[in-house]
């Protein structure tokens, strides 16, 4: 199937306000700080027990297993992580540590290729007995995506060998042929893995097995129906199947459904294993639930699965602010997710789906200094209620610096570090480059059979205008494809100065097919004014209320500017907003500024009804009195970086 | 300590189109009713063995217990029930069956006086325990209130016996003595029951075990810790002792905590031993606790515990009205308390209090036809979610047939059957007749040492207007004291069809001192607009939103009436409602029909942001249409009687 080809991080060199920083920040201190994580040598955290494991599985340690039978994959995604740091700066200390970590998995291996601590150290002979909740494969996934990753930076074999030997253990366990367990995994990740796999040594193997893992799932008779029966398993509640994606064949899947993740997920592997094999029905499959995801389940900050029981997709609309999951994990699926449809459809509503994620929902996650994390993303935090209620028990007011469950911090590191990779795509078949985001970088293509360099400068988030010069050795004849932004209601695009002749807008995209010569200069104008955000009227917890959004980046109030009680707050639409660059703020940001109206108690006065008495009543018929007030916005990605507090997404207006 | 003597059922005839047909409902379908679900006969509902466990506690049946360790006092209440209906009107087959109940009760009994289905089958050695759990005080308090009930209305004394000699028994097991348990109950119950007792037979026993439970509770050491210890209980969160009220001595408690049952049973046996024991700080702590649940804790509705979570308080103005709990057998509870602390202080508030509960939080519980019942009382229902979502598990879109836990049907049965006894008081001290309720009736009183009968004609809640009638054989000085209403804002009284000459007004009641004269009428005129209803702007839930009163009926917004989703629609404050009694309607309800606008689907137009599409984006940049809509709101306690779907109490408002 024709898909674009993502121009690789290897090709792709950050110069960019907003995000080289941050990548810095991953490379100094997020992955020192989450190897300290994994190695239990952070103060005052839960230990993790991580390395532990490994080198307890390697017969290196004495002990026992400690932490989910899936702890094995936060140092897989952290390896992952390095593997891009490495890709883009070399640093052979990290790389040494590296090194260390895969002689340590290498030595961990079993002989038969089987890798996973948990099962080698707490349960060696209960592998592959439960796949709807260990977690095998999936763990598995998270090494193959950390040896591809590695790989790809160091060229150094040892991992992918590992990693061979382990899907061929695989093969040899699962399966559709007969004497093997028609199984799949209970947290899909194996499947996107194996198409990472494939895609880099061509082996048809993997192909083959992540074929086999989508195709499989689903279908009757349900496989975790029978192993649990195989089990013996008894449970109070009966396994909900839509949990994990497995109560349809995933063909027939309309809706996104269960743990948000998993959904994610899985759908990113359909993607992979659609463009692979020109598989319609997978591909119409992923579009449909894409479009269920964007059109009735995604909070506008991009974080998904609104509830916190099973992490899960609830029904349509139901998206409450202040018990929003929004997991950030689930935010990053819903980049990996979209970013696979984008290559294969080249439409641009994927990469601002994939935008609004990353700048919204993905950066929440993670503190300004990298050192403390969300795993849960509400949209509105009234802290005395959600420490004290327990239906909102999974909702952290304040950053965490690790997690028993701490699959979110390496993920975001991985994703962060990774970012390169989702800037520029390139077709081939029509010569054309294309600009999915706007982050000041220099990425290297061949077009045309030329070696071309674009050179994208820009204040983006902050501002719209982005220039992009390119830089080649001779002329050349392609196209350049400049996605216009979701949120742009008009933009402006020259080539040296001069609006262009000849362009063709598409899918989202301006197309500019020319002879480039070396130095032309395209320039994108994007005004970037406060939008007013309204959600559709089935979401009945945004009734009356209005998001402010400006570019990509979606606005919060915090209590720390607007003191207590954002609730009692009203704007009036249509007011202008002062959008103004402060750079001592949150580390350089745009705040909005405006005005409005705040409930206050209501002027001593006819107490009616009586029982409330005077002065302060919990109830009056009478309404509050109102006073005007301030109102300053921040990015929703920056919130509670500052004094801990109140925080709203969605503000009550009254026109 | 002076306290008013509430008028008992026994000396008021109820002649009232709400009420009357309600109490007739009680005896005719739901006390039948009732004794079917005690006795395991109801189709298509959960067994409830509650007979059966007496009978082999008796030994008059095989089997083993089943139900929770309180199931003995569903029967209790179901008992005291049957008490207040004979006492309203002699039924002999009733009372052949109660009697036949009590037979039962007096072989159930052991020989030491004990008397506990769950321990005598389940658990004989396990008596006295687990006194925080374990409920034995409570099932012995709950038989208390039934015996003095049957006792009144039929002078029959074996269920006394039975409970004198279960005191006996309770008196030489616990208590501050040497040798005895320093315990109390878990759930408070047993300390107003003991004073029920104490009143009615003037035996110290039950006064001193009462006034040892309140003084007790809550001294450290602990005793609920104490007991944890010896019985070796290992716990995985520590227990909460504001659950119970045992955190601290409760004249030292200043807010409303843990579980809102526990809590306002706890306080109305507080309020009776102050009462009885001239306790000046017991009292206090009680008007404080009063305060602190009408200021801060309670619904609109008057229902309180806002957390399905140990079903108990929260936080001040932690008031969600999805996910309201506001268990009926609360609002139940806070009518007992306020009560109580009505004729201690003869302030009208606690009988707005008491009002505001009856005729919506309370009566809410029960559908029209009695055989359907709420638990949790939300004030707000989008049934697709509510059935969907685990954070809302205790939520039922539709009432239910019987509970595992049935603590609330019998509850609100002895509360309707018993309804006579919170109407009137007198001060025998100054000779004042009180009126808290404004519900037909005839009550006979002795005023001045003559025999007066107070004829009450009024259509209220409907209709303000309220008749008063003196009859007497001869004629006698003494007060009068109208209740004026917590929700009025002026009244108008007249004597004989003249303004009245002599009245004063104080806390909330108008005195009207004179020497009547068989035939003197006063009529009390209060008018009775539509009042919306503002929360403290701290009700975070309820910015932007009101609620509508008429007289002390609070209204709701159903789907049957207003289409799907009410949160779209918004209404303008200040509005002329149109409020009309249907007689076919629900029984009989006065409506409310105004008008408001909705918020439907934005029209086709430019779509921003791109990513959600045309037509019916998620989010947009453009509000969404609005359509002029009518709008009709019916008495909340009527809601879910007819087609199920959403409600809503609490409605946006744009001025």
């Amino acid at each position: 199937m024709k898909r674009l080809l993502p121009v690789s991080l290897q090709n792709v060199h950050l110069e960019d306000d907003f995000w080289a920083p941050r990548q810095q920040l991953v490379r100094d201190v997020v992955v020192p700080y989450q190897w300290k994580a994994l190695n239990d040598e952070l103060p005052d955290v839960e230990p993790s027990h991580t390395v532990a494991n490994l080198k307890i599985a390697a017969g290196e340690m004495e002990g026992t297993f400690h932490g989910m039978v899936f702890q094995d994959s936060d140092l897989y995604k952290w390896l992952e992580t390095v593997g891009y740091v490495l890709a883009i700066r070399p640093n052979p200390e990290l790389e040494a540590l590296a090194d260390g970590v895969i002689d340590l998995l290498a030595r961990a291996q079993q002989p038969d290729g089987y890798l996973n601590s948990y099962f080698t150290v707490a349960r060696p002979d209960a592998r592959w007995t439960n796949l709807r909740d260990d977690h095998e494969l999936y763990c598995a996934g998270h090494l193959m995506e950390a040896a591809v990753a590695y790989y790809q930076a160091t060229g150094k074999p040892k991992i992918l060998d590992i990693v061979r030997r382990l899907a061929e253990h695989i093969d040899r366990v699962l399966g559709p042929e007969p004497g093997k367990k028609r199984g799949y995994c209970g947290h899909p990740e194996i499947e996107l893995a194996l198409m990472k796999l494939h895609r880099l040594t061509g082996d048809e193997l993997y192909l083959r097995l992540a074929k086999y893992f989508v195709d499989e799932r689903g279908r009757e008779p349900l496989y975790f129906a029978l192993e649990a029966e195989a089990r013996g398993e008894k449970r109070v509640r009966p396994y909900n199947f839509k949990y994990s994606q497995s109560h349809q064949p995933v063909r027939e899947q309309t809706s996104a459904e269960g743990h948000a993740v998993r959904a994610v997920y899985l759908y990113s592997g359909m993607a992979d294993v659609a463009a692979e094999t020109d598989d319609e029905a997978l591909l119409a499959a992923c579009r449909r639930l894409w479009e269920d995801i964007v059109s009735r389940r995604m909070y506008v900050t991009g974080g998904i699965g609104s509830s916190a029981y099973e992490e899960a997709f609830t029904v349509p609309y139901d998206l409450p602010n202040d018990r929003a999951y929004a997991e950030t994990c689930a935010a990053i699926g819903l980049v990996f997710f979209s970013h696979r449809m984008l290559q294969l459809e080249a439409d641009a509503k994927y990469a601002d789906v994939m935008e609004r994620a990353l700048y919204n929902g993905v950066l929440s996650g993670m503190s300004l200094d990298g050192q403390r994390y969300f795993y849960v993303n509400p949209l509105e935090v009234w802290p005395e209620v959600a420490e004290h209620r327990e239906d909102m028990h999974a909702v952290r007011t304040t950053r965490q610096p690790w997690f028993g469950c701490a699959c979110c911090p390496p993920n975001i590191a991985r994703l962060l570090a990774s970012l390169g990779g989702y800037i520029y795509s390139v077709d081939p078949d029509t010569n054309t480059a294309f600009v999915h985001l706007y982050i000041g970088s220099q990425a290297a293509v061949s077009l045309a059979g030329q070696d071309v360099r674009l050179i994208q400068r820009t204040r983006y988030p902050w501002d719209g205008e982005v220039q992009l010069q390119v830089s080649a050795s001779a002329q050349a004849e392609f196209a350049i494809a400049l996605r216009v932004p979701g949120w742009a209601r008009r933009v402006e695009v020259r080539v040296n100065g001069q609006p262009v002749a000849s362009s063709w807008e598409s899918k989202g995209y301006v197309y500019i097919r020319r002879v480039w010569r070396d130095g032309d200069t395209v320039t994108l104008s994007i005004p970037m004014p406060v939008e007013e955000v309204f959600a559709h009227p089935e979401v009945r917890m945004n009734a009356g209320k209005l998001a402010l959004q400006r570019g990509p980046i979606v606005y919060c109030l915090e209590e720390v500017d607007n003191g207590r009680n954002l609730q009692s707050i009203v704007i009036r639409p249509g007011q202008t907003w002062t959008a103004q660059y402060e750079e001592g703020l949150l580390g350089g940001v745009v705040t909005l500024q405006g005005s409005g109206w705040r409930d206050v108690i209501r002027p001593q006065g006819e107490a009616v009804p009586r029982e409330f008495g005077h002065g302060q009543p919990l109830y009056a018929f009478q309404r509050c009195a109102r006073e005007e007030t301030k109102v300053k916005a921040i990015p929703y990605y920056a919130w509670c970086n500052r004094t801990p507090g109140e925080m709203t997404v969605w503000v009550r207006y009254e026109s």
